[in-house]
Formats: C-alpha cells, structure tokens, sequence
C-alpha cells in the first residue's frame, strides 16, 4: 500500500505541488509534470479527451500537456484548491461549461465540497450575471448527479 | 485602541466573516451587511464610485450594496482570500479590468500576496488567452506602483 | 370568471405592474412580489427551472425570485413589452440562447407579436453579427413552432 | 417654419418610420434612407464618426449607411423607442460601451426619457452582471452630464 | 463538360473572385452575387439553413445573402483561402462553432488543408485561450470524419 | 549590407519560417525560437511590452516568448501573413483592439497591404457586428497615421 493511497487525493496534491518545482525544461519533460497534474487531478487518470486529441492535434495536445498543466497548472504558487476554484470561475464567467464541468469535477477529486463550487456560481452573478450563474448550476447539478450515480466518493 | 487595528485586515475579515450569517432580512439590513463587507475590504473606507452612484442609480447602488455585497459577498461558505481570487479570474477573463483592478487591491487589503494575484493571470492564460492574461498584468502593475507609490503597507 | 381572464395577460401585466410598486422590504416580500412577475409572465404558472434550482441551489433561487424578478423586473420604471425587447436583444447579443428563448415566450405570453421578436433579431445583426442574428434566428422559429404544436393562443 | 420643427423629435421620427419603407432598391438609394435615419435619431445632424471613415473605410461606411442604418434601422416593424432601449441592452450588455452611449444620447433625441435608460442599466445585471451594469451607468452619467453642459433639451 | 468541372473548387473561386466587382446595385444584383459566392463555396450548392430562414426571417435571409455574401464575401481584395482561414479564426475566438463548423468546411471545398485549418485552432491559443482551441479542435474532428465517411474529395 | 536587408521584411520573415522548424526543446531554445519570430515580426527590434513584463511578470514574459512566439507563431505550417491576418481577425472581433493594432503592425511590417487589414475589418461584421468592425477601424486609421507620421516605410 503506497503512502499516496493511504492518504487520498489531498495528500496526492500535496505531492505533487511540493515536486512541481523541480526542473522542466525540454518539452518531454514538461509533459511529464503535465502528465503527473492531471493525474492528480482526476483521481490518478489520464485525461479521456486529451488522448483523444493526440491523434489529429498533436501540438495542441502538447500545448495542453506541456503548457497549461506542465507550466501553468504545475506552479507551486497558489494551492490547487484555490487555483480550481478561479478557474471554475473563470469558465463560467466566460459560458465555457463543458470545461467548468472538467475543472469542478477535478476540484472534487481534490478535495473541494460541492458548497464550494456552489459559492463560486453564485459569485459569478456579479462579473457576469445571473443567467450565467444560472447555466453554471444546471451543469454542476449534472455533475453532482453523476458523481452519485457513479458512486464517487465525496 | 480597538481590537480590530490591533490585529489589521485579516482579523477584520474574519469578524466580518462570523458576523455575516447574522440574519438581514430587509433591504436596510442587508445594506448595512454591505457597507460592512465593502469596509472590510476597503481597509475601513466606503467605496467612492459606489457613493457617486447612489445619486443618479439609487437602484444600482441599491443592488451592489444589498446583492452583490451584502447577500453575495457576505456569505459565509467561501474564505475572503479564494473570493477574492476567484473574482479576479472572472473579471480578467471577461475582460472587465476596471473591476478587477479595484478587487485585485481589495485583495491585497486582507492578505492576499502579490504573487497570487500574478498566478491567477498566469492560469488565465488557459481559459481566456495569453492577450487576456498580458492586458490583466499590465493592470496588475499599475496597482501594485500605485500601492508602493502610496506607501500601501503590504 | 375574474376579471383577469376576460382581459387576457396584457391586462394582468399591467395589475402586476401597477402592483409592483408596493414596499418590498424583507426577502419573503421580495419573493412573493418576483412570484408575482414570474406568473404574469408565465400564463398564471411558475417557472419549473426556478423550482428544479431551488433543491441544490437555494441561494441562486432567491436571487433569481427576490432580486431579478422581484427587484427588477417588478419596477414600474419601463412597461413589460419593452423590458422582454431589450431582455431578448441582450441575451442574443451575447449568445445566451436558452434564456433568450424563455425571455422570447415571456413576451408573446404578454402579446409582443412574432414579427416584434424578429425586428429585435434583425437588429443584432448591428451590435453583435450576421451570425449571433441568424442562431437566434433558429431558437425563435424552434419557439414559434413549439406553441403552435401545443396550440398556445398568439 | 417646417412641420418638422413645430413638432419636434419624435414627430420626426414618426415621419421617418413612415417614409422608410418606400422601395430603397440600390446602394445609393438605400444610403440615402440610412442618411434620413440618422438625421432623424441625431437632432437634424449627420453623424461625425461616420463622416470620417468615408475616407479610409467607405465600404463600412457604406454598410453602416445602407445596411445598418438604411436597411436595419429603418424597418417599420418596430418603433424608435424599442430599438433604441434594445440596442443599448445589447451595447451594454457587450461592453461596447462608446456605441452604447450614441445610442443613449440618440434615445434621448428621440424622446426617450432619461429614467427609461437607467431603467435598462438596471435589468442589464440580470444577463451581463452588475458590473457591467455599473460600467455602462457610469457611460450613461457622462452623457447626462454632457447635455446637461451643453444645453441639450431634455 | 464545363471549363469550371474541368479545373475544380480553386478555379471556381478564382472565377467568382474576378467576377465579383461587377456592379451590383440593387438587392436583385447583390442577392445574386452572394447566390453565387455560397455556390463557389458550397461545392455548386445553396446553404440550406438560408432556404429555411427565407420562410420565416426574409429579410435575415436578405441580410445574408445580399450583404454579407453579396457584399462581403464578394469583396475582390481578399483571396478567398485568406477570407475562410481569418472568418475560422473570428468564429472560433468568439466561441460560434457552429457557424466555424460551416466556414472551414467551404474553406475544404476551395482548397484549404485540413492541416491549415488545424494551424489556426492552434494560433487561437493565443487571443483565446487553450480551452477555446480544444473547442474549436474537436468541432474540426467532426468535420474531418463526417467528410471521410461522406467520401468529400479533399 | 546583410542579405536581409537587402531583401526586406518579407524575405526576412522566409528566413525565419524556413528556420524555425529547427528543433527548440528546452525553454531557452523556445525563447530563443520566440525572440527570432517577434523580431522579423517587429522589423529587427524586441517587443517593449515583453520586456516590461520580464520584470513583474518573468513566467507569463516566458509563456509569450517561448509559448506564443517560440512554439505557435514560429509553425511552418502557415505563411505568415496568413497567421497575421487571421490573428487580427480574432483580436478585433473579441474587442481586443490593442492587441490588433500591435498585430496589425507587425502584418504591415512583413508585407500586408492595408487595403488587405481593411478587407478583415470588413468581414469581421459579419461574425462580430458592424459596431465592432467600426471599432476596429478608428485603431486602425490611428495605425496608419502613426505610421505615416513616423515615415515607417509601406
């Protein structure tokens, strides 16, 4: 039994967070740190989506991967909590609800309650009105339900 | 000398924080909760745009103080700092910087660093654009000189 | 028979409008007062969406019901067949569809004609695009031939 | 002394919506009724900035005049007050804020009241937030103040 | 066999593009100049989803096919690949996958590579963000795959 | 006299887009790549903007540089001024209009005519709205005077 499985996906984040730092600097190996944030992130899976998308968009698979998770996600100046909740806001915000969908159920998995996430939509009525906020709900209502359905641990 | 100056921002939050829930039920009773969110964050102060709104939008001014402040930002289920942050995402990605301006300092008065405020543009990078993220920084900068050119303890 | 339904739902528009004015000083006034909009608006029923939302997000079902329908939506300061105008116009200029098309039933309920809503269409072709004009050009006609099929009187 | 003058603005744009659907069939012809509208929303005036980009852009002087102005804004099907309210929803609740504002300022030429416009600010927090709704009441008291300085009737 | 069958999509284009500045003055002329614009797009066909908006949104289907085909895309001073790529760009940035859905399948028909297409989801990275990009991305999956198995030439 | 300037931008922007699918693995290769691209971009110089951003903001000066710059912009599969065209395209129509004029310069310098940035003005209409293309065109018309002022060569 490994440490990480003993403790469960918070301390898993913590690992991460705390080993993000360490040097990356050719592109397969900000993929790998990139690879090891989303497994983090999605209860130590890869990403259905992302492999997908390796086949027909190789560099924006790469941009994805190396990028947003490797640079931008693995940065060990906000805690991933906080950072998941921003960009659930920021999704939402912007009516980008399949990615809000993504982004709240990796929040989730890290430990984040669905309170939390149902703060942050109605904070969204503010930058970006109430319909938004509205639309935002209805997906994390989807995304609730499923997670129960599924019979993922909360 | 109150206990408040004493202990600075953070302290005044969290006061802020526990009282919140205090049940307001009637448009003067959630005003009053907003006027104190909006001290709480504005370092003791009324805000001045909201005060020259009050003359010509009287329901406007209505709507910030009682909804946004007082029944949005009031509530107790989300910390002031991930608030705060997560406001910043949103503004920056739908390019409302004016907004994010004035929130990214409400979160340098409770305690929120610098460098936070600079990872939440980096990770706006991934939702809303690099050009997002380059504009949102250019007014990071001229808040964080103000600050200094004030002498804003930090 | 009351004397609402010998005068049809403009009638009961202006009641509503009339009556909107009434102090609404606690959030039960103010939803019973948005309870008053929402039937006005909705053939004497209530909203189903509003009442799915109420289960899991109660917070974002007041402010729909106590802010944007009985703060809102109940002044008396523009007449109902406008606000729904302008209400189209914005949720179409910014690709709101779903909400453009409730907003779209609500203004036939009260007798904005078929060929008002489409002048508003063609108009967004100026703020927002051919393009945003001619998607909301197809959630109308979907709208116009759902209430034909349900018979609901024009 | 013309009828036109005895009546004021909104005879005249009465006279406009009547007169704008005789058969405008070419370019020229259509940029002559668009010239008809804009005289009739801008107090008798052609409009400045669409006098300026004749000379580097004619084509989108063109489309403004026969299209937006000569073929949109001069359709019967709707009155001057509506579409006006409803294109400063949509330039509201875009963020297109310089745009908003002439159609503001030729909403009042027209007879539109002051109070109606703010009343439209008011329901723009519903779609596009509040704050968004607080940019565009800012816009809004610029152009109060500017007419007021100016000596504009209101 | 005609001379257009003869030498494929590109000459098409490059026949419609020289034909273009023909002076279309009435609506009649610029109707059927777009007529002939959405052919050279189309591979020889009308767009259906104007023949349906003809019913019932005439002068939406007008608005389409007299000025933004009519007149727009007829436009001699673009090629038509450079139009269809920046048109793809506009539509994805602003999230109207649909509508980029229709434009990088007429930019296939004139001679646009699936890999030219693939370069500006990338490039959308940058003013738009990855997340945008992944959108676009597999909107474009689609395509390619509902043409392979249509067996459209490429 | 070096073989690029004899040649001038055009040939200098060949230069680099025949260099730049040398392999750039580690970050500063990407940046190196980056500082290559915005200087056949930016007619021999650096990006001020970029070099202010290193200061306060040296990891999202690095995502421009060696992301944007160095891995998007720097493609071969894509001439460049086709990416810069497309890209003015996406920042005018999300209102980005600094950004487009920045890009706009930069498709000026490598050989763009400006009757070609003003056929994307056009056509941004059509996805985005008159009042956005018209937008565009005022920070274009300042472009192009700047540029005539300063005598930078068309």
């Amino acid at each position: 039994m490994t440490m990480q499985s003993l403790l469960g996906p918070v301390a898993a984040l913590f690992v991460a967070a705390t080993a993000a730092p360490v040097v990356a600097q050719t592109v397969e190996e900000r993929r790998q740190r990139g690879g090891g944030v989303i497994r983090d992130l999605n209860r130590g899976q890869s990403q259905p989506a992302l492999e997908r998308m390796r086949q027909e968009f190789p560099f924006l698979a790469e941009a994805t991967e190396a990028y947003a998770l490797g640079d931008v996600w693995a940065r060990p100046g906000l805690d991933g909590r906080t950072r998941q909740l921003a960009a659930v806001a920021a999704f939402a915000a912007t009516g980008q609800l399949p990615f809000m969908k993504v982004h709240a159920g990796y929040a989730l998995n890290i430990g984040v309650s669905e309170e939390e996430l149902k703060e942050i939509v109605y904070m969204i009525t503010v930058p970006a009105g109430i319909s938004r906020a509205i639309a935002a709900s209805q997906v994390l209502s989807e995304l609730f339900a499923e997670r129960r359905d599924a019979g993922t641990p909360r």
